[in-house]
């Protein structure tokens, strides 16, 4: 199997850097992986001039299951969009047509502090949240910046859904809800937004086809404001593209440990992209401080879904939980009473204890 | 002044009847206002086959200013998309230009347990978001379920901002923080919406004329997590229609008080439509257990933004904070400790404070 390696940007390479420590001890165990590496995002566009460049996309095409840092940075901001370090993040998620985000939102019970909630409303939060990722606003057409008929100029975008984006990514719901707690809710605006009254009612038809699982809806304002209140009263939720953009964001906030997130950004046949779910902290990059712990949650999960190894991936969590109940901590989750590490001591770690 | 009161559905009838008790008793003390009233929403369409019929547009559009109760329920969900509750809704706001939303997060000091956050991410919370009401993607055109060149079924939408549109909304927005903590935040997606990056460049050149506010710029997934993270960050919120939506509703539920949170919606020249920033509640309907506060505190902002009577929208917000401060609580902010009274008694406790 082919796994491709992508730092990225920012704190990107050295979290990567662990990760790989962690895949390379199970190299030595047996795991029968064969590793490469690719700039992504600002690094590719230092190196080719574009954030997504043919050299990146050849490997990224050839590779069975690909492991992300993070891109972006302020050094890029002023460049025009197309070269912009998240359009080589956007462009790959196209080009492997990478439909299905799984970011899951869990409260690690050693971290139960780090969260602004109150323990009794977050403690045991387990939550999945399936974003589509190829379709919906993002990638609408038409789009742009014009003058209208009324000589004014104006922004606009398309959001946009077809049946079969919404049947597949659905069917990457309602199957991830059967080996949970077999509770879907899918989240949408249809009081206002076609495009969602269609999703809605595409929802609802697949639901027939997984009987032993609930199907809810709810206004994307309302989950937003049911996340606050009380999150444990979800399992799986799905949602497109935007929306799901900003629900797993604040899903993940609510854990206070987003450090400790991987995401796995899926298409039809098991290939992935594995990704932490925070940015790429360009304030902290170089210094050795960074969490790699969603990294390394993210390999896990490249074990588990891409690479069918669902022995690797449990043992790589459960090395990841190891090292929480030593006490071992990076800045980030660090509070008194537990060990401060660094970035590359906390990637030891997790070897050792593997 | 006259002052049309549109009850509406579910609990809308009752939490407007205390306010409107409110308003009579200023009236006698010398309040010149005449009332009036009229359905919207479902009862609309109960009474006259449409949620915003020719009878409440002829004195909606008369009015100085309107308070809401709430729309929606049940009943109606089976109705034509055009007959819905909530049409009736975005068709006021359209029809009376109303596109200046305003909606304040504010945390009482008596209240603070009732937020699911920890008290010292709360305490002192207040957080006004000014969000866009008449355009983007709720308005856009075009927009419907079609069938595309391949013969698939599609849903789609068009998210729009033209440039005096942003204007107009920036100018509030402004506005509004120079006379608060002088600091502007605008949410938008700029780095993958073009019509959110037009909002961003138009942000930027209105932030000109008022030197004194410092204006910043996040990423609308960012403004979800950051709203979690650390929502005292926030002085004034500014955001387009549909992620003022979902915002909005999510920092409200920051005070785990949404029964007590009051808005406004104001056109160019200072007409409002005020409404509590809760629904319709129908599973408790009728049943005189509902908090008719933030109804109360929305005539109270009426009375300050469209009657331009400060002292009496003072005097109101004193009575509430009043109440509030005797211990008196309806159920749904009900702890151990306090006086848990009905909907009708907590409006008398008001008058009685005044
Ligand atoms: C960087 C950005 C384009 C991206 C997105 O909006 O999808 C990010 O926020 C994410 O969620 O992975
Ligand atoms: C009822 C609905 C159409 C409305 C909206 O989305 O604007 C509501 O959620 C609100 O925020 O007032």
């Amino acid at each position: 199997m082919k796994v491709l390696i992508l730092p990225g940007d920012g704190i990107g390479p050295e979290i990567v850097a662990q990760a790989k420590k962690v895949l390379n001890a199970l190299q030595k165990d047996g795991l029968d992986i064969e590793l490469s590496e690719a700039p992504l995002g600002g690094a590719a566009y230092d190196a080719y001039g574009a954030p997504y460049p043919e050299f990146t996309q050849k490997l990224a095409r050839e590779a069975d299951a690909i492991l992300l840092g993070a891109v972006g940075g302020p050094q890029y901001d002023q460049l025009d969009r197309p070269l912009r370090p998240e359009r080589g993040l956007l462009g790959i998620r196209k080009d492997l047509n990478l439909f299905a985000n799984l970011r899951p939102a869990i409260l690690y019970p050693e971290l139960a502090n780090a969260s602004t909630l109150k323990p009794e409303v977050v403690s045991g939060l387990d939550i999945l949240i399936v974003r589509e990722l190829t379709g919906d606003i993002y990638f609408g057409q038409p789009r742009g910046i014009r003058v209208n008929d009324a000589g004014e100029r104006e922004g606009f975008n398309t959001m946009l859904y077809s049946e079969s984006e919404v049947r597949r990514i659905a069917h990457v719901a309602f199957r991830a809800a059967q080996k949970r707690g077999k509770n879907l809710c899918s989240v949408d605006k249809a009081n206002v937004l076609e495009t969602t009254e269609f999703w809605k009612e595409i929802m609802t038809d697949v639901a027939k086809e997984y009987p032993d699982v609930e199907l809810s809806h709810m206004y994307v304002d309302n989950a937003a404001m049911q996340l606050v209140r009380a999150p444990k009263q979800f399992d799986v939720m799905v949602t497109g593209n935007i929306f799901g953009d900003i629900l797993s964001d604040q899903a993940s906030m609510l854990t206070g440990s987003i450090g400790m997130l991987p995401s796995a950004s899926l298409d039809q046949n098991g290939k992935g992209l594995y990704e932490p779910s925070h940015g790429s902290a360009p304030d902290i990059a170089g210094k050795d401080i960074a969490n790699p712990l969603a990294t390394i949650l993210s390999a896990a999960m490249m074990l588990r879904y891409s690479l069918n190894n669902e022995a690797a991936a449990v043992r790589v969590e459960n090395a990841v939980k190891a090292v929480l109940a030593q006490g071992l901590r990076t800045a980030d989750i660090y509070e008194a009473g537990t060990t401060k590490v660094s970035c590359s001591q906390m990637g030891d770690a997790v070897v050792a204890a593997l």
